[in-house]
């Protein structure tokens, strides 16, 4: 199925200039998190100096963020991580110098743009040259169209859906999973987007399928989750039902992961969605309506929690917020980041524990 | 934009062996129905010596079937055109002789197919060699993400969603437009599938994009038939919203596009999702309800009419599915083709008409 590639023993140098600090850096920001790839240094040259506990607390990590590739080296680093996700997925005019002097200095380079390095005639020249691998991790495999096998799985499919995009579903499905092997359970990440595979070394990014194969794509993963023996399968979601450019991507993906209960994500005080002002989220009771509705008329599914991202969030306005999301809903809410993932993973938990189990992140 | 290629003066062979009569062949019943390029003869063995009006009454032409390429160059054919639709759009292993059987005599191969023949070796190489073009109509022009330009045009934008694939929509936007050509109203057909651009001579395969740019892609096709100053576009729908495999190309659709209204196409007597039986097609109400739903959280669009197609019943049967259908819905509804589709037309027709008008097919 999916192309593999090993996730563990790269030293990354994650590429964020102007844009470690925000949101378009979320690759950066989950691979730090959750990869068991260490990251060495981060470039940006607005936070040169800092490090990335100073810029995100809740990263906890003392790793130094440097202006630029050259001052990078002294960590030692093996890879550059291009650790943006701009809309459209285009390499930026200006990061084109830093990732030739990173392929100059020997690096290999991780990208999950949709603009393709080994397209690139000057980057992938240059990278011959040196003898440095491109690891365009957007690249789908090739997949067949959606067939039904996704129906007939024994694993329990929890798929996070969301509100918006970059509001955390990777996040709560890594999170989710760990709870299941805290409690004993065979879990499994399933990766459906860039910086999901860089984490967990397979996956594939259906983002960047032929649209005809979404659900296929969704589908080959999910079986390939059942393979490698997962009880419980947490896919990663992707955008918005609502989202009005991404939505196709939701959608297919919703269908294709064949989903036995999902996990609604959602970011407190967000109000509209991510690139149209004009469009306001959906009220989370709107979101769980309309998931189930769709679900309901493929294979049916409920909203089984829903995980709350508090980060911008003093902590007593983020339990007032959990609070008012539990009351408005009925359902287990929480913020799996700041609060942990137990409470939101007693919903979804497989009723009868097996015994005898073996637990792994990937 | 789109790439754009001539149609007329084109004289087609249709190959469709086995399949002919079958709605898998809906590439070459549409263009026979609807492109002003000529089919002069349909390769179909099973039915060799009737005509098409034989085999399909309702198309009424009297085009030849014949058994293979050699027996159809007689009737002088420029063009072959791949007639099929097969699911996962791959070219069957049987028909690569007579296409390159065709290639040999010189004629242009028009393909839809996913599989595209410019990738395949010995047929672009034989290509090659005879001269011949190779017209691959799914090949997307680059495109880029939905931007929220679509919401700002001024022409009125009615799209046909279904209850399923292959059950009418392109025939149903091409027979709208028809009719408000009719009455004077400037209306363009906006092609979304490989049939539509066949016949229009220009479009995207918006399901043959990268997934993230599905809404991207119909965006691009809308503002384009603004740009050739349609007063009225009707944009060819695709899929249904609970197709478990294709509903992710139908979302982003419905969001790129942008539709002011929307024609629901349903065929009579249908009870199952094509291609998979476990899943009932959603009822006309509950079909009502969730597009109108979608719309409702990006751009507000309702059903206008519901288009019904009645071909396998015969015609009281289909005047009383119709009239049922109205009941059940309150809306217009009528069968396009069997009875013209002034009716469906009164329902989303402008409300002022412009003096001075001119119309366009394409």
């Amino acid at each position: 199925m999916a192309r593999t590639f090993e996730a563990g023993g790269r030293r990354y140098v994650a590429l964020a200039p102007e844009l470690f600090a925000s949101t378009a850096a979320k690759t950066a920001h989950g691979v730090i998190a959750y990869s068991s790839d260490e990251t060495v240094a981060v470039i940006d040259p607005d936070l040169a100096g800092k490090s990335v506990r100073d810029v995100l607390p809740y990263l906890e990590r003392d790793i130094p963020v440097v202006s630029n590739v050259a001052e990078a080296l002294r960590f030692r680093p093996t890879s550059l991580l291009v650790g943006v996700a701009p809309p459209g997925g285009k390499l930026p005019v200006a990061w084109r110098s830093e990732i030739l002097r990173a392929i100059d200095a020997g690096l290999e380079i991780v990208s999950g743009l949709h603009e393709l390095l080994e397209e690139d005639p000057e980057i992938s020249k240059r990278a011959t040259a040196a003898g440095v691998r491109l690891w365009d991790v957007r690249v789908p495999p090739k997949v067949e169209l959606f067939s039904g096998a996704a129906f007939a799985l024994e694993s329990r499919i929890v798929l996070t859906v969301g509100s918006d995009c970059a509001s955390g579903k990777m996040t709560a499905s890594l999170e989710l999973t760990r709870a299941a092997m805290a409690g004993g359970t065979r879990a499994i990440f399933v990766p459906t987007g860039q910086t999901g595979i860089m984490i967990a070394g397979w996956g594939i990014a259906v983002d960047r399928v032929i649209a005809d194969f979404i659900s296929g794509a969704a589908e080959a993963l999910v079986v390939e989750g059942a393979r490698r023996r997962g009880e419980l399968l947490f896919v990663e979601g992707q955008g918005s039902i609502n989202h009005p450019a991404f939505a196709g991507v939701t959608l297919g993906l919703l269908y294709g992961s064949a989903p036995d209960a999902l996990i609604l994500v959602h970011e407190a005080g967000r109000r509209t969605i991510n690139g149209f002002d004009q469009i306001p989220l959906l009220s989370l009771h709107e979101l769980i309506g309309l998931y189930e509705e769709l679900c309901a008329a493929v294979k049916p599914a409920k909203v089984a929690g829903i995980a709350l991202n508090t980060r911008k969030l003093a902590e007593a306005d983020a339990r007032r917020a959990i609070e008012a999301a539990r009351s408005e809903t009925g359902l287990p809410v929480d913020d799996v980041v700041r609060f942990g993932p137990q409470a939101l993973y007693a919903g979804v938990a497989p009723k009868v524990r097996k015994t005898a189990v073996k637990s792994s992140v990937r």
